[in-house]
């Protein structure tokens, strides 16, 4: 039987709740946002008690859909005071979906002095006083979990950022060798699940059988189609397992759109020392990996594992993003340094991205020079982590740290920051920075498809022109995606090869009895997009929240010269359906 | 000839312009929301180059109507993100009126390492370099441009904390003495001064001769009417020339609404300590003064000046809200130790309730005990005028420190801080800081009229009803008084007086030939406030934002146990006229 598992932070009671039918054929992002929509205050104080917490797997998440172990955590963000999905893999998703949870829904004001552990097995669910992890990092409070609830056991934690609610705290979730490694990042989540007191969920589906489709013959021929997409298109089959997200580095600076000193210029010139070339290549050499899942089932495998010169561990899932965060945008050209801030990030619970672009702001507010990699550690290790004045500031991320010292180029939108790939060179993002409710998020809709790598077609990334319809489009897929619990990186594929979504359709309809068509799936996307969007005009948001930052439009960035000339009355056209 | 004075920043020209026919009849407030309007992008970034600083004595300031000598400083604010209209006492408005200007437009990117002074004389205008007085704090400034500039020269100036674009900086005056103790303190506006690189402005009308009216007989019969009210009312005659406005402090103990320990409870049990009692005793016994006016021709003279034991001047204006921002909100009865804060803000160039409040809030998040008056000067000195990292966090203010310090009751609205009157038991100050386009502001129509002093009629401050349209009313007057360039102060009379407005028309008619009625007045105000709610809502603001924090719903406030009850859709109704 599929449930809700609702639990109540202030009197610490746990209520288990069939799944009401108007949440039938939701799941992931479309269940989150759609359980927020309705149960959140859309004014409310993010960290205060009316604000909820509510994770849920994928609705194809559990089966063996490929590459759909996606979870999504959903809230209102202390960042962007707005609707919020972040995203991770690792194996939580499909442990919850095994588990038979929809959705988990946190609610309730937390304790302001007591941490609690939720444990979910086959044998019910209770609330554990987390004193023996309170105030751990990431890693070392999975080990601890997993060690006392079972190895297989996956975890999903807050390190010190979210304790201390910090806006850029994120939720991390445990990787298929039990490491904190995968992160649902943006919006600062963990810091509403520090304001309710959880710091750590233990999802143990030991002793639970595997989800049956209710027609496993049509399931597994339209499993088996996707997979063949997968594992033949020349992105997702061969460039992302082979070098990882990192590929991106030297393609996007060659198109010359890889933000470089706070979004100062579009090349970096050391760029080829922190490629994904560059990482496979010591992967290879130092015994890390890439080519690495981080999910069981994932056909993709973009992951990696970086290890130092003596050949131990450092972080897993070093990401384009991050790279390009510390890398290009802080002028740091040191992957070592790099992996180490990646794992810093990871360990103290933020997203690397707000981390990496407060960074660039911090060093152009004249906190540290640009290209200090020490600096940056340090400030990690002895500011954000210790939870000093300073770390606090940097703990709010690029628009506060911005404000603080007085910087004004502050790259966000939304109060969440723009990440790898300069709006200005890639105008299919700009929109989606622009306009999509999650605040700026490549994720959204990643116009990079048709901008730059040519699937899904070909729109000139330096020009205005069709640009809004690309990233239309983009956003509608991907809130679909993120409801079905895929991976975004699958989209690649079914850009080139649009009878990948009939398969899809296909799966949704033999696992769940329906009949979907495509269209469905894209009503789907039209519709989490829709409830967001409302959600935000809620919540004060409007037409002037849309846009980018002023410097977009008045520097012009290198080499192109290329400045943010997307009209603001077609921006308002973006999600208006 | 009454002419604008247009400064351009970027190229450091000065032009000189007759007054467009669309402004005439507009002064103080009113100018400046009407050319923010005009001129200024609501979306633009409050600290860049498409931000303008607007400064403009009010209607009748110059002439002997009484207590007219206020100045208007506006610009989209740093603070809020809207529209503000900041207003100071001194003596600057009225040399402005003198030398014929109605509006002082500061426009341009001011340069990043260099600061000037506009000096204003009748041989003309000039940009000169401000080297000499870079760094240096407001009394010293203004000494130092007096010395140089003719001792009867009026001095506005920014302290540190402008030039550090602080959003808590201040546009500080100088008053009759050569203090530069009035400060049009509220929005941040010496940020954007500071922003602009301008440290300074020197107003010397040496030479010119007095501002006449068109019809003297008229102007001096009804200014003469208006003064009598003025004189024979009890508060503007007797209670605030005796007691200054410190005498609130008992009257707002008393009556359960005096904000304390970050508004947590209605009642200081030490108030008596730092109420206007025993600040006009200590005058009196160290040779301070009550009943000191803040500008030539005021007939209320309300402002103060503060000795310490030795007979030493410490400051003057020690006003109600500083006194209770540092005090009853901090917890502090030493009124010697809020006197030196209210001086070192002075000087610093900072907003005393701004202050105040974040002090409170900042003691709420643990950064200093409440009640530590050393706590706070050693932030005042050692931090905020430092510009360190911790005094850059305060500098932005109350809303900023809530979040950096991971404090959830946080008293602001539209980011600006709530002052002295906790709206749960003055509901009328409950309105007007929800709604009025400024953010929380007490001035912006300050319902304690009629729900405490009884003045204008009695509307229960413990309830909602009446509350609507008592603020309604109040806010349209305040418009309409701060755009004639009037003490706000004045209000008391004329509420208890309706007939005094008729010495107001009289007088606006006498100067300027013209034939307005008392309805005339009123629409003004109306215009003035449906220019900047229309900016805001440009510049993205809804209905989401004219709401008071969550924690005023939440918590009941003793002794009467009020919580804000106002209903949103009433709120929404106060300014759609």
């Amino acid at each position: 039987m599929e449930k809700f598992i609702r639990v109540n932070m202030k009197d610490l009671s746990i209520k288990v709740e069939s799944v009401p039918e108007k949440y039938l054929g939701l799941g992931g992002r479309g269940l989150t946002s759609q359980i927020v929509y309705d149960e959140v205050e859309p004014t409310c104080e993010p960290l205060g008690k009316y604000n909820k917490l509510v994770i849920s797997p994928g609705l194809l998440t559990g089966t063996t859909a490929p590459s759909s172990g996606r979870l999504s955590v959903g809230a209102k963000s202390p960042l962007t005071g707005g609707i919020k999905e972040s995203n991770s893999g690792g194996t939580a998703a499909q442990k919850l979906a095994r588990l038979g949870i929809r959705a988990l829904i946190i609610e309730g004001e937390g304790a302001t002095d007591k941490f609690y552990i939720l444990r979910i097995s086959k044998d019910g669910q209770e609330l554990l006083p987390a004193d023996e992890v309170v105030g751990m990092t990431t890693y070392k409070v999975a080990h601890t979990l997993q060690e006392k609830y079972g190895k297989k056991a996956a975890v999903v934690t807050i390190g010190p950022a979210g304790e201390m609610k910090m806006a850029m705290a994120s939720v991390a979730v445990t990787d298929m060798e039990g490491n904190a490694a995968r992160h649902a990042g943006r919006g600062g989540l963990g810091a509403v699940m520090g304001a309710k007191g959880l710091k750590a969920i233990v999802l143990d589906d030991t002793g639970i059988e595997r989800i049956k489709p209710q027609n496993p013959e049509v399931f597994r021929e339209a499993a088996r189609s996707l997979t063949k997409a997968l594992t033949e298109h020349p992105i997702t089959g061969q460039g992302l397992p082979t070098y990882g997200t990192a590929v991106l580095v030297n393609i996007i600076n060659e198109a010359g759109a890889l933000p470089t000193r706070n979004f100062t210029t579009g090349r970096f010139d050391r760029a080829e020392k922190i490629s994904g070339e560059t990482l496979a290549e010591r992967a290879k050499a130092r015994g890390g990996k890439t080519g690495h899942p981080c999910h069981g089932g994932c056909v993709i495998k973009c992951s990696n594992a970086y290890h130092n010169e003596k050949g131990e561990y450092v972080t897993s899932g070093c990401e384009y993003e991050t790279i390009w965060g510390f890398g290009a945008n802080c002028e740091i050209d040191d992957l070592d340094a790099i992996a180490e801030m990646d794992r810093l990030c990871d360990e103290i619970g933020i997203d690397t991205i707000e981390t990496g672009t407060t960074m660039g702001v911090a060093m152009e507010g004249g906190l540290i020079p640009f290209g200090d990699a020490q600096g940056i550690i340090r400030l990690l290790k002895e500011e954000i982590l210790q939870g000093t004045v300073l770390g606090r500031v940097l703990g709010q991320g690029t628009a506060t740290t911005g404000k603080v010292l007085g910087v004004t180029r502050v790259p966000v939108v939304k109060g969440q920051s723009i990440p790898a790939y300069d709006p200005r060179s890639v105008k299919g993002n700009a929109v989606t920075y622009a306009t999509s409710p999650m605040g700026a998020d490549h994720t959204a809709g990643y116009g990079v498809t048709a901008n730059i790598l040519n699937v899904g077609g070909k729109v000139d990334p330096l020009k205005a022109e069709g640009q809004i319809e690309l990233s239309r489009n983009l956003q509608i897929a991907t809130a679909a995606v993120d409801s079905l619990g895929f991976c975004l990186f699958i989209a690649f594929a079914v850009l080139d090869r649009p009878e990948a979504l009939d398969d899809i359709a296909r799966m949704v309809n033999a696992q769940y009895g329906l009949n979907w068509t495509v269209n469905d799936i894209v009503e789907l996307g039209k519709n989490v997009l829709k409830t967001e969007v409302e959600f935000n005009k809620k919540a004060g948001f409007t037409a002037a929240d849309d846009r980018l930052p002023e410097f977009f439009r008045e520097e012009k960035l290198a080499p192109h010269d290329t400045i943010d000339d997307i009209k603001p009355e077609e921006l308002d056209s973006v999600l208006s359906f």
